[in-house]
């Protein structure tokens, strides 16, 4: 039987409970700042800029999270009732409260995981689209893709796979938005700049708040066209501030860290090897997500958070994210916390 | 090769095509009527009425067209961002063109067809609802079923497996909807009462203008409660007809049609068999469509249009429906305009 | 003390209640019908036709309702918060459930009545459009006349105001719909083709079912681009029906009928004479609408049904609209049953 | 002739373009933060409960924008198509691209200004719901108060007033809804604290980026229930955010400033009375906003931002609000910027 750890929790419920350090407070406190909403930002609009630089695109804009990145580029996508596809437990299916079907009118449709896990090869694009045919008049607009895939375990889709998909999305007449929450882990893990990773996309959307540390954050780039509707639909949703460089200096101080998310990485082998050892089934992680099928999953997440280590249960499996803010002993602590399974 | 077919096309595009004839005709012009929107129309009334009795429900509503029916359901029972499930392929999901989402706010979850064409089992309810757990703050609130479902080719769902289902449903906290545009139908291939596969459903819907001939109408019924908030809603949809005994009239011929509906079954076996005999593959039908799998739907389908038979192309099937205006000797025409396959 | 009448009620709720007299019930037991969702209804096809040209416009689409066609023709000219103009009291604020802020996405902004009941003045469009400015990011889209105006007490707007209306709509970069259930008495009234009182309207919508008598139905009418988007937002909302011939032959019998409204604006100037006989207040109607202001609207309307004269009650009056059921001598009736003011 | 002022721009066009000052920017470094999403930030708390005392609400919730709080009150309170009450020009109607239609579903009665600029009559809300009465079926839900009112000129509603107004409106069934972006001027104006003004309001919606000086953000308070639901529908617009605290612990530092508000009040009728004296119409500002009337508010704000002085056109005047950054001495250098009328 595991005693309770010594030390603090391990926080392994998501990337996103790292907290600002140091020099990412001092950055916010000596930011310069304006009103966005009047007449721009000079902080947050040099991040929108170097975003936007990053990955090759047009123009860019700060939203207050990624689920409001990926709404809004619903919203001036679709129109009312118009379909659009995503991969199986996408978060705009699963994790955004259903807006995609509320907001912005979208009906979807789901697409299978037939290339591995969360993700749909080409052609599943391409017969979805053609599905019904035009005597249904269902309109498919959007091919919606997730890189990594969070709800498939951190999943990574490589540059040609991706630019198959965009292909077959482009040629059925479908406009692409990617949801890049985490687009940098997949960059770092297969060691491409991450505009090689948003190839062909019509919009995409990076976190800044989740391996990268900043508090609060995201950025949703595009064409100059798209930026601009989707700046007034920011407004729409309530979703435009004011002095906001004090959060756009973290987020710049934060895209000076995408190299370090290779340590998350690290951590996220090393947990799952440590299950491993300890007799638990679980695929190798390929970024910063380990997820470990257990028959009780509210269960085991109970019985870890007694013995100090946090994590969030899915329908059948426990769901662990590495970060910032977790170090290498705090792993080992995590996998001693562990029961023997069965 | 086939020589093109003598006499008028043969119809097989849709139950719906179906003419009144003159004993319909004779009832729509001798109807009694009221204003339905201010103070009801006693042969509407009547129609009503007696849908409530046959499905054992407390009251019902007639609406102008099944998809209002289905729709009207979703809207009451759907608040912003709410999930429903309903079986893949489902009408509610392909062929209402996106309506669910964009006006009843619903966001779907799929159900696979596990216990046959059509037909999910009572633990993909009950796993579909737990998923994600409360973390993701989605609520699940409502199962669509479909009976007969029409995509998968007008199969079946018998009574005992409907309880189930429906008591999966209301386990988990769900309401159920029954999208019965042709529950008549699966009546009819069962040899048992309608109601009894309405049977805890807390809302149904049932088609009049299908297999039962009259020229409009469906019927949505459910409790009391429910058909008052469905009557406001039908009035935002500005589906509240005034004078609508002339259309009740042709519903309540239509209702003593439903025996008839054994031919259109019995033809449709027919049809199978005869395309059987030529080298066809496809499978028994349950009740009045037969999906025939071909390689080129759009294709075929213009090539038996030349011969003088109408069918409607799906994305990998001709589709064909038999009904009231087609005939035994219309069945054997159909059948000898088919080419050879491959 | 007034006796309660002898005969049945004379019912003066709204011109909705007539019921379809011999002639137009035969027309529409021997209409030749087809479906109409999948290629058409002749006869429905041939009243689209015919209210197309007596507008003058491309085309039209038959629906079951003018709330539908009014409905429609916001959906497809609005996008999300669009907002649009329309007369203080205009059905489609006051009598449509909510519907344009519901599923059209638009956000209203009333005009007053400068030009009289029920008429807005040009220069109250062009200030209108301009308030607030571009700093507040509203889109002004779509100017909705109503003609004539309902709550106004059925005034009419004559052909050189409407087209200065719509003059100033298009100068300020708006559409304009036309709300025209009763345009046909507006025609009637001025001695003019209906055509002219729609002129440069980019949508109108026409109602069957009103002064015209048909049981079911209204037209909405304008391009054909604008027609083909109708006729999927009706699909959309359910309002798609099979054979609709049935009710078409009601309508074209119906459209034979518009010169009898003359008849109905005499009876309702006759009602208005009795009432300002008896000591009643109130304006010389224009069209076949009453409205009396009183003290107790509610109070009013019941006493007036006991005493077998059926009214409906605004916040501040008694309507009373005259039609094809009501004859002279029923609006002798009606005044004998008012008490006397005060 | 007047010269160009010497000195950067004096920006009058609102109070959100202050800059947090050196305090503000420390507390931010300081920040304890949590990860508000998952299980809430403890300085961000500090503030909701802060806010909730102050109004004498059961609970509070951080929103990015005065206008998210608005919208998630109406989306909160609102169903499908229900109509709420508003004063004319109120920032719920005019500034907030359609959203209460597009989002909330919510369709709009505007109310006259009866006790005043901005200010309607308890007999406004009273005749406006009884408007129509149940033969129409719209549902009306909520009254929208605004205190002070922007586009009036920053007007303010006593107490007593505000009492009798949510009085009627609870009289007629209606929840209340009160957008106090600057209630805190209203208090300081009227030497009152805040919760007088907040008195029976079911929710309330305070700013902390306008006169308060926070670089972001807004709290929306009420009952426990509504802010629990209100909680669910910040996620569903994506406007939860992780380490909020940053922008909390500035919230904090803003609360402790509604004292100074004082000063702003001092300047705005300084400015007036200085704009008076150069032969200029305009009423004594209530509280820190200007409207000065002018036939050409497009050309005066392009003169005036030529001179060094930066405001905003509405449809008929030059709007200036005063705030934290702007001294005595730039009011004066304002006036001095100013043409002679005519």
């Amino acid at each position: 039987m595991t005693p309770p750890l010594a030390g603090p929790p391990v926080d392994l419920r998501s990337d996103t409970v790292t907290r600002p350090d140091a020099r990412m407070r001092r950055a916010m406190a000596d930011a310069e700042v304006g009103d966005d909403v009047l007449d721009g930002d000079p902080t947050l609009r040099a991040l929108e800029e170097e975003v936007a630089r990053l990955l090759s695109a047009e123009d860019a804009l700060w939203v207050p999270s990624g689920s409001m990145g990926n709404l809004i580029a619903l919203c001036v996508r679709l129109e009312r009732g118009d379909r659009f596809l995503a991969p199986d437990r996408a978060h705009v299916l699963d994790q955004e409260v259903g807006t995609a079907a509320w907001l912005a009118g979208g009906m979807p449709r789901t697409l299978p995981w037939s290339a591995g896990p969360g993700r749909p090869r080409p052609d599943d694009v391409t017969r979805a689209v053609g599905r019904g045919g035009p005597y249904f008049a269902l309109r498919d607009r959007l091919l919606c893709l997730e890189n990594t895939h969070n709800a498939a375990g951190g999943t990574v889709t490589p540059p040609a796979e991706h630019r198959r998909l965009v292909a077959a999305a482009h040629t059925a007449g479908l406009l692409v938005h990617l949801d890049g929450a985490r687009l940098w882990n997949a960059a770092v893990a297969l060691g491409v700049p991450v505009a090689e990773l948003a190839e062909g996309a019509d919009s995409v959307q990076v976190c800044l708040s989740k391996g990268l540390g900043a508090p609060v954050g995201s950025v949703l780039a595009g064409g100059a066209a798209f930026v601009r509707e989707a700046r007034r639909v920011r407004k729409m949703l309530g979703g435009g501030i004011r002095q906001g460089g004090v959060l756009g200096a973290a987020g710049l101080v934060a895209l000076g860290r995408v190299d370090r998310l290779a340590e998350d990485h690290e951590n996220a082998r090393l947990l799952a090897a440590g299950l491993a050892e300890r007799g638990w089934k679980t695929d190798v992680p390929q970024t910063n997500i380990v997820l470990l099928p257990v028959d009780d999953p509210a269960g085991t997440v109970a019985l870890l958070a007694g013995r100090g280590v946090r994590t969030v249960p899915t329908d059948d499996a426990v769901r662990m994210i590495t970060h910032h803010d977790v170090t290498r002993r705090d792993i080992l602590r995590a996998v001693d916390a562990f029961p023997t399974p069965g």
